[in-house]
């Protein structure tokens, strides 16, 4: 079978998957900032990961998988506000807490590690210390600045994003001066806290807090060494944050720390960027209640994440009313069809459908860069062979049936993390009780005008046996549930 | 009515609580070590400080409620093993997760703030310059040790669990010469890490790690300042780690730190401790999966948590079979009399029941140290007076069933914290849904026999409309739910 290839930014071509140490992965996806909800563009990048970790554990490998919590922010003080302070860990915990349960909703697998910015200050620290000694950041006022261009004399800086450094320098001429700066292509390492400013650590430079840059190379070289193999996350990261991380990484050791960078693409809405300003944004928990002007109705946690993989996780995913409505559909197929494959009748032999070449295409989807679009259009295939066995056009055999409906769980559970949401949802439960007791109260109005009072005494105890008791009144029958 | 009391440890009896800054409450609570998975004695103390937090959130008062996770961990490297080392960060993801979906079965709020130890070393690292300062810490070989003979000169070490200084030193004399301390009593403020020691970080004194006991001193003095109203924990820690506390704070300060500290009692089962080593022991999972030689049957987490709200917090609560089963027939009828107050009918006038002295005994035995059992005794005798209605034996006006329920509603969801666990259990539902659709199937196959065709067709179409498909073969009628 064909290797593993995955698409690496830095080369910008596919490239056969080679680990460092056999068998074993280390992968580093920069995680969600604290200081705001989570929004599906987020969720998607997360998703995206998730689909290559859950592959790449399915592929065999150990993956010491690191996704990180930025909760170092930004937050100054009011000033004459006595009691009510914002308290930054206080805004760290409500969003923590709003990015756990909104990410649980889409079946994410936990990483290996997740670990925290502010846990990481001393490493972040002791970075600095050593970009220092190699010569490529100075401190200036209390502050340490990385230093670009002279970074840029024995490296590459900008590989990963294509751009090259006298462009770059072109275009931030007109901010300069804006601070203590050498060049305005510098970035800052540590930066002395201003008065107002909250979160606050002492170092040999200043009291003050690190450059966002730095804590993922921090994290990354602490939990995964100082050479590991992926390293993913959004592509509006490409530039300047993963630049930036690159620059530290080669500043530190002299040689590349990262062999593949993978980068997911954005999600739209309606055709354009989500952005809080224009309005054009929506959350997660929104699109699920339903509590939204965008949607003409809700959809499961299930259905978006299944949509969102019917996209290969380099393009653009554009989310609309039409689009949900029709991913809903295809993902109902699909869990139908699932639920069949229980209810099939066996025959002497198959016909109709090459199982071996089935399950070897679906392989040969993964592994032409995690392609989940080819692989959920494979599962739709034995869909339709599962549904003209159900129509008696079709045959399998009871050897085959325990082979497709293996390989179908494979893949929709564990591969692509999928759910059949019915499995949890009260208010569908709900509905269908409510439904089938309406039935039966309706038969046994039914018996009763037919002075059938045998069965209609035999459906009020058979359902307080089931805890449903009925109460008749001049109204008409209410039931109530226990 | 009477005034919130609470029992205060360090005096030893009930007072009144009076908080430091009017409206406001600081609480911090020890939180879970993640080397392990979480027991149910550890459920236990959380219950009793959510149960306290819920109640000061309802009497209005803005609580920040700060509860540590210890994930500093005295992990050590195996000495040859070269690919699978440790990461002690991998152990506390795999045990932070299961702590926090564990305490999720319970209903737990989250705290305002859940910081790390790791994420406060540097805070530990300054307390401890900042003790060695003002005279009540020594440096030996690169740890740093708090010295308590010299504190208890000036303080007092040992007032809250009522140690004399003199037995200490009686007690702990066997043990000495085990380091560098100068007294067997002093404790350690930062340790040296050995060199197989894996979680270490670069200190004025060594590279090493901070003492378990400093964490808590430090994230609550960060969080809740100086001077904090309540400090809780599990009745174990009192001594030594509360007593450290206390004297790491004073030593700080010079003053008292923790105006009230507040102790939660243990759990036992069987009437034995809970305990790894004797096998007397339990994980919550395996009470609710009913996967476990203790207990009969399955019991859900709802009922554990009534079960021990049924016990005053700083009483032992014992879990046994027959408690357990005892507690389960309590809530449920607790539950029934909750679900028929929206069937109860209304009269004109109310009577037997006085309403009004009812509310002011729930109140009264809340603010009695958060006498939870007294509380649901109260409840209980709101179940009477709404059974007795039911069987119209008492009468209650429409505007007192408002009032009763809006009570009812408030003590049992948002004081005690509990939950109707139907509204979520799958297995009932689905128990009830297939019940329900027999019964369908039943009277169709009645109707069919009797030639009514009609009815048997309407039964099966109006089912199809509800998600529900029968089949109909040779073998009789099936069905499929989608």
């Amino acid at each position: 079978m064909q290797k593993l290839q995955l698409f690496n930014s830095l080369s910008g071509k596919k490239e056969i998957f080679k680990p460092i140490v056999k068998d074993y992965v280390g992968m580093y996806v920069c995680g969600p900032t604290v200081y705001s909800n989570v929004h599906l563009g987020n969720c998607r990048t997360w998703i995206s990961f998730d689909l290559i970790y859950r592959y790449l554990k399915h592929l065999g490998y150990k993956v010491r998988y690191v996704r990180n919590i930025t909760d170092v922010g930004h937050l100054e003080e009011d000033s004459d506000d006595g009691e009510e302070k914002i308290e930054p860990m206080e805004v760290v915990q409500k969003y923590t807490v709003d990015f756990f349960q909104t990410i649980s909703l889409f079946n994410l697998l936990p990483p290996s590690i997740e670990p925290t910015a502010t846990g990481h200050i001393i490493d972040q620290i002791e970075l600095i210390k050593l970009i220092i000694k190699k010569g490529y950041a100075y401190e200036i006022n209390g502050s340490v600045y990385f230093d670009v261009l002279k970074f840029n004399k024995s490296f590459n800086y900008g590989k990963l994003s294509n751009r090259k450094i006298e462009e770059l320098i072109s275009n931030t001429r007109s901010i300069e001066g804006q601070n203590d700066k050498k060049n305005p292509q510098d970035f800052a390492l540590w930066k002395k806290a201003e008065a107002k400013h909250i979160m606050r650590w002492p170092s040999p430079w200043s009291n003050g807090f690190p450059g966002w840059h730095l804590e993922c190379t921090a994290m990354s070289t602490k939990y995964l060494g100082k050479k590991f193999d992926i390293h993913g996350g959004g592509l509006d990261l490409k530039f300047p944050h993963h630049e930036c991380e690159i620059a530290q990484g080669e500043a530190i050791t002299g040689e590349k720390q990262v062999n593949y960078w993978v980068h997911s693409n954005m999600l739209t809405l309606n055709g354009k960027k989500m952005s809080k300003s224009t309005g054009n944004n929506i959350l997660p928990k929104d699109i699920i209640d339903g509590n939204n002007t965008f949607f003409s109705k809700s959809f499961k946690p299930e259905v978006i994440r299944f949509y969102m993989l019917q996209s290969h996780y380099r393009n653009i995913v554009d989310i609309s009313n039409d689009a949900l409505l029709a991913s809903e559909r295809g993902f109902n197929k699909l869990v139908s069809a699932i639920n069949l494959i229980d209810n099939l009748k066996v025959s002497s032999t198959s016909n109709g459908f090459d199982l071996i070449k089935w399950e070897k295409t679906c392989y040969e989807s993964m592994n032409d860069d995690f392609n989940s679009p080819l692989l959920l259009a494979q599962l739709f295939e034995a869909v339709k062979y599962i549904n003209s066995i159900n129509n008696d056009k079709f045959s399998i055999s009871n050897k085959d049936l325990i082979f497709l409906k293996n390989k179908m769980n494979i893949f929709f559970y564990e591969v692509l993390g999928l759910k059949i949401p019915n499995s949890n949802d009260k208010s569908i439960l709900n509905n269908k009780i409510d439904g089938t007791i309406n039935l039966l109260i309706k038969y046994r109005e039914k018996a009763r005008l037919n002075n059938d009072f045998e069965t209609s005494d035999l459906i009020r105890d058979e359902l307080l046996k089931l805890g449903v008791k009925l109460n008749d009144s001049k109204d008409g029958t209410n039931y109530i549930i226990n």
